[in-house]
């Protein structure tokens, strides 16, 4: 686990985009950050309070989270004196960047005489067994997609949000590195070597009370021909009870992968239920997630509606009206 | 690649199932050997002439393949004294063991003076790329199973030698350390990073002759929980335009999972296709090879009629009967 709470670091990120991971933690664990650290040059605003190092030790941080993506796939010289003058104050420094800070010199010494830890949430730190299939208790939920990058995370994150304001017992597990610097742990799942995939997920989902609900970050999707393993590794090592359809309606293709349609919601639906119950046989799917950024707020609603009268399941885009109906779908489960 | 011809190394077997590797470079390679190596307590026995390392040399083997299992996860000083002294002759020296040749400090300080290599063949040594899912030409064709560890790598490497017996354009393509060694190379699947996985098996079955057939080595089985994404990558990167169902008829449950039945050959014959038709919509399903090794003579063709009335399928066992019948449907096709 990174130690929380995080000061975090926007470093020179040009515009939002550019610091989703940010945005992501002010959204989803607002308590996890005590405040922003902005260079001169920056154009995003994650809404925290601008602080200084200082301010942020002063305040509590025991974490610099790098917020932002790096350009060129280089950890900038301006970027590196604020990480070594974070380590050098006692903060740990934790990353998703694909270079990792372990491969710096400069800082993983800075880090070593200060005693603090370089968190690369890219790369996995436990030693994962294979999946041995044995039920767990507890219940858990798992996104599948049309394609890839499509909102089942945010639909997961929105599902775990809901329930725990109901009060419900629910977790949400990360298996990406934004995930994971959100929650301050997880599994990097596309790191982790073929053998032990599934056997990552059945560790990071627990036995649990019967009343809990892991809800399990998704990747990939099973009609992605890059990815598709992956997927397949979460439903059997997840032995989801309830599977939530994710989608994106104005996608022309799979991502990446110019020449392949997307999957049709029905055999999406199909496909991943006969998965599903290879490992658990009560498996249900239970709604659709749609993700309808691209539409205005009409086409949004004919959208969803078209969808729940065809697929007969609660459809709703939780960024425009919530994951209610969702919450309602998997408790009547 | 690992250099060949080899010098198969049987140490000190303790029986012919413990040198399995060896038998299989024996019975499918048997031009990549010019004999065995066994210390006077071996059991096993390769059917190969037996030769010190100076014999070998003198007949060109080029590598010391190590072709039989290590008791206790060690590698003995018996056997280092073998292995060093095979580097100082000029032999690289090859191991599927999960105990890596690297790992050995007195290993690697001989190869490095002698200018020799170890080859761990369960380590990738490919930067493999993310796959495109873009159509190659030349034709591939995957065992998938009902479980694992029931005979696709046999069923590949027979099919792939009738093939050549017949003139055909075929390759036996390993993803396991025991294909790897007897081909002397190929893609350790299941230690390559999951974001990886279908870009090795792209990037281990590339383009090809219109009329050249790969025979992709299959890994675990869609309805195995702990391997199964392992599975999807090797449909979805190896793109086959044809199945063969294997199956092992006297298995009560999937290996290591007691508590998993085995899928119907129908369950797996419409899963398998429904997958690998994401990636190739005229892939079919041209036959069955069973695993009768535990059946006598009646009870194994009565099985195999039994399936192959049941599914409309060529049904064999390939190590009873050979891989004909499979060729003709795959010519066919």
């Amino acid at each position: 686990m990174i130690p929380t709470p995080y000061l975090l670091f926007l470093g020179d990120a040009p515009d939002q985009l550019s610091a989703k991971v940010a945005q992501g933690i002010k959204d989803w664990r607002p308590e996890n950050a005590v405040g922003q650290l902005r260079l001169p040059e920056c154009g995003a605003d994650a809404g925290l309070a601008d602080m200084s190092l200082a301010d942020a030790k002063a305040a509590g941080a025991e974490t610099l989270v790098i917020g932002v993506a790096n350009r060129g796939g280089v950890i900038s010289q301006v970027w590196k004196k604020v990480l070594i003058e974070a380590l050098e104050m006692g903060f740990d420094v934790a990353s998703g960047l694909h270079n990792l800070l372990r491969n710096e010199n400069d800082l993983v010494a800075a880090a070593h005489v200060a005693g603090q830890t370089l968190h690369d949430v890219r790369i996995p730190s436990v030693a994962y067994p294979i999946a041995n299939g044995v039920k767990r208790s507890g219940k858990r939920c798992l996104a599948v997609g049309t394609d890839c990058s499509i909102g089942k995370m945010y639909t997961s994150l929105a599902v775990d949000a809901e329930m725990r304001n109901r009060g419900m017992k629910s977790t949400f597990r990360p298996t990406g590195q934004t995930g994971i610097l959100i929650t301050g742990g997880g599994v990097p799942l596309d790191a982790v070597v073929a053998d032990f995939m599934a056997g990552a997920v059945e560790y990071l989902t627990p036995d649990n009370d019967d009343d809990h609900w892991d809800h399990i970050e998704g990747q990939g999707s099973l009609f992605h021909a890059s990815y598709s393993g992956v997927t397949l590794a979460l439903i059997h090592g997840g032995q989801p009870d309830a599977l939530i359809l994710a989608h994106e309606p104005t996608r022309t293709h799979m991502r990446g992968l110019p020449h392949y349609d997307l999957p049709s919601l029905e055999t999406l639906r199909d496909t991943a239920l006969l998965l599903a119950r290879v490992v658990n046989p009560v498996c249900e799917v239970v709604g659709v997630s749609v993700n309808t950024q691209h539409l205005t707020e009409a086409e949004a609603n004919k959208c969803l509606a078209d969808i729940e009268a065809r697929m007969g399941l609660p459809t709703v885009d939780p960024f425009r009206h919530g994951a209610g109906r969702l919450v309602d779908a998997l408790v009547s489960l």
